[in-house]
């Protein structure tokens, strides 16, 4: 075998399933962003050949003779990183896709696309059991799955693998459990403490405005404009088509301003990580963000670590004015910053602020564990979902649709995504800690709406490196460390101590 | 053979050939829209990816198969109209891109492609001499090609019927000459006449009053907006992704509205040609315009029989004024509609009007035709053109740049493409011959904005047969004529004896 010869195909092969998927995201833009309706009915047929043409060439018996070829023991000692590293992706992605038999597979998709549009229904009605039996089957499913990829520990593991590689049960049950007692902590004193002035969050600050200031904020935090765009859509996201095109799109609530102030510098987070990847992994599998909590810590650390800091607004306040209306006039910065942090337990995450959100987290995340591992029934979730709130956060959901129906995420089967959320907030927290010893003043920095080289610096040590290594690996050349909450307890801690003089 | 299952596996294999074009269409689309520019190379890499997929199944072994199966006789008494015609195309294309020795299509696809770029210097430089040895190996290329694919009469016979399958020089001879003779002498008429006062037309139009009117004239020409978008780019398009899905864009000049307005008015009727092509027909090949000559024919329609008339702005004239400047308080409606009709000998195909744009096609026409049958030489381009501009219009080139270097389509190797634009104006004044016999108020329904009738009745003759008829069939049946000249020459000298009082 010539092996150079073998790993150009390999790589051709890899660029091309990667091109099916540029085309597949630049119609699924297309999509959210103003596709007139007639067309979508065609628009996802396309879609769906393009997706069935990518699956189809992971599991291919060319892909199965990459993976035999380049995966062996002495050919691998010829290869350079990043294609031992491609076929490594490959080889995951072919033996998770291959070890599910196909009839079970083609059952489990036509389950998760009809409990979808249930899911929506039971929501719409509050009605948990319409969503009941679907919500069985993809358990069963989804523990099925666990048993054909394998795992060490708990089942759980198997799950948690596929979002975030490395992370396991064992590492989240220490990490949740530091953070949960801290919280819990903060949330009572947090409670009994005054309550700053919001009204003037909730007054009329148009759309235009919104969009003229998102845009100038995002030139400040290096978004790079000229490789990418903002537009409005009803879910906002970042998107990246390649590190050359990579989209933001927003929303704009002209009665909160915080939607889209916060979320476009969350999505700017997401988004300056595809735009920073290397150059060199351009049309390989490597080319995006290595696992769903990276990426949520980049998009975080933006949102927290620089956008609902006081430095941020001592640099921003007065923009904002401007572009605001009256409503400003009579708040001063102090009240202002203590009003975009302020803390209220809720029933829904993604209404959720800093201090409460990984509660929510923490709650799915028990949930999914012993629901996977038996310990727990599907029926008895919404008698759970409640008491947990109660426990947790002090706030009981009146009915499902607020309660355990408000997430999408069990319709289409993602069990052992949500942890990544909140192992966001852990890495984010973890390299600020990190990042501040190599720019001190990273405060003044904000303050003087210098960003790039805090930019610079998280594209050092993450984005550049896309897919080629793993997150803990990443963390512990970032940090020296391993996941730890302490990070993140002590950012929460002081910084609620400080905005609610605990 | 299960002549069934045949069947199916042949319109699945062409959806999919389709679907990868509405993903090129829409990456199209995208890029002149908005895309940022760094995301282009990358983006340009997966265009040339589909597209080489597309290319590759049409001369596929299991294409072969398919046309050899279902173009047998005896199948081809049981298959339907549709799929018939399906093979057909599929023959055409395959034969097409089959006669043409791979090595030779390699070289002509790089020769042309680097064309591009030494013809856009040539014209920037207005020096012919850098493009010419390009050009003349470009024609070389076309005149073996024609050999290849074979023809009947003139060698250009064999170029015309890629982009008007059934038209030939003999009937192009007798139509453009018809047309000749009365265009000349309309012209040299006109030109003794009085011309009209035009100074306002250039005046500051604000580019979102344009938008503003623009849309507004897009409904009421029946463009169906869920199934389609306005958008902006440096060049007027419409794009059919599916008939669901059809956008169009428009370029706007705020020191001359004309290029929006009535550049809008022609794409919509491409646009509406593509939005009522036959739901039956989606997903097959024939879901697109049956030529380039009847999709001109229906965007001249709508721009010259709809948007030029006076009836029109006999409508439209006080929105006009509504939404432009102070330009217009001084401008009364038939002076507004003179001057939207001016004649005026000029060099530029482009920007020429509606009287002697096709004087500038058969300029065109009269070199190709003589330039592939070997009767003049590339190096004698230059003078020939000039002369002819000279004697048809009545002004002279100063440099090559604003004379036979100004279009791009010859860079391309798109011999055979310029009849089309003349074709179009022929096309629509024959068809709005054939229409008023049906509809005699036709200019009333103009004048009420009641233009649903005449977009229908185009679609009963034209749009709906999508690409299932050929031109001239789709004429025959409409007109009950052949392709006749008289209609046009009808039109012209009927409008312009009035506009000038001839």
């Amino acid at each position: 075998m010539d092996i150079n010869k073998r790993k150009e195909e390999f790589h051709a092969y890899v660029e091309k399933m990667g091109g099916y998927e540029e085309a597949v995201n630049v119609m699924y833009w297309d999509m959210r962003t103003g596709a007139p309706k007639k067309g979508v009915k065609q628009r996802s047929n396309v879609l769906a050949m393009l997706s069935s043409d990518i699956f189809s060439m992971s599991i291919s018996n060319e892909m199965a003779g990459y993976i035999k070829d380049l995966g062996d023991e002495e050919v691998k000692k010829e290869l350079d990183a990043i294609t031992l590293k491609m076929v490594e992706e490959c080889k995951k992605d072919y033996e998770q896709n291959q070890k599910i038999p196909e009839q079970e597979y083609r059952e489990y998709v036509m389950l998760t696309s009809e409990a979808g549009s249930i899911w929506e229904e039971a929501k719409e009605k509050s009605d948990f059991s319409l969503f009941e039996p679907y919500l069985e089957q993809i358990v069963a499913f989804n523990q099925k799955f666990a048993e054909y990829w394998g795992y060490e520990g708990h089942k759980y593991n198997a799950l948690l693998d596929t979002y975030e590689p490395g992370v396991t049960v064992e590492t989240l049950d220490r990490v949740f459990g530091d953070l949960k007692e801290t919280l819990l902590t903060l949330l009572q004193k947090v409670q009994k403490a005054e309550s700053p002035k919001t009204d003037f969050l909730y007054e009329a600050f148009p759309k235009e405005k919104q969009e003229a200031f998102s845009l100038e904020i995002l030139k400040e935090l290096d978004y790079d404009f000229e490789a990418g765009r903002l537009d409005e859509t009803v879910h906002p996201f970042a998107i990246g088509l390649n590190p050359g095109d990579v989209r933001i799109t927003t929303k704009y609530d002209e009665s909160d301003f915080r939607v889209a102030i916060f979320g476009t510098i969350h999505e700017c987070g997401h988004a300056v990580y595809e735009q920073n990847i290397s150059k060199e992994l351009v049309g390989t599998n490597l080319c995006t963000g290595t696992s769903m909590g990276i990426h949520e810590s980049q998009s975080l650390f933006y949102e927290l670590m620089i956008g609902r800091t006081k430095a941020f607004w001592e640099r921003h306040y007065e923009a904002l004015k401007e572009h605001g209306g009256s409503q400003f006039q009579k708040v001063n910065l102090d009240e202002f910053y203590q009003a975009v942090n302020e803390v209220k337990p809720s029933l829904i995450r993604i209404e959720a602020d800093e201090l409460t959100y990984v509660l929510h987290i923490i709650i799915r995340y028990e949930i999914e564990k012993a629901l996977i591992n038996g310990e727990i029934e599907v029926k008895d979730l919404p008698t759970i979902w409640n008491d947990k709130y109660e426990e947790y956060l002090g706030v009981r959901p009146a009915h499902d649709g607020e309660g355990v129906l408000q997430d999408v995420h069990w319709s289409d089967g993602s069990f052992g995504y949500f942890p990544s959320y909140a192992l966001g907030y852990i890495y984010a927290a973890q390299l600020k800690n990190a990042l501040v010893k190599d720019l001190p003043d990273f405060e003044e920095r904000i303050q003087q709406g210098k960003v790039t080289e805090i930019r610079a610096w998280l594209t050092k040590h993450i984005h550049q490196y896309g897919k080629l290594k793993d997150p803990l690996e990443l963390l512990k050349a970032a940090t020296g460390e391993g996941l730890e909450a302490r990070y993140l307890v002590e950012h929460l801690t002081e910084k609620y101590s400080k905005l609610y003089n605990l």
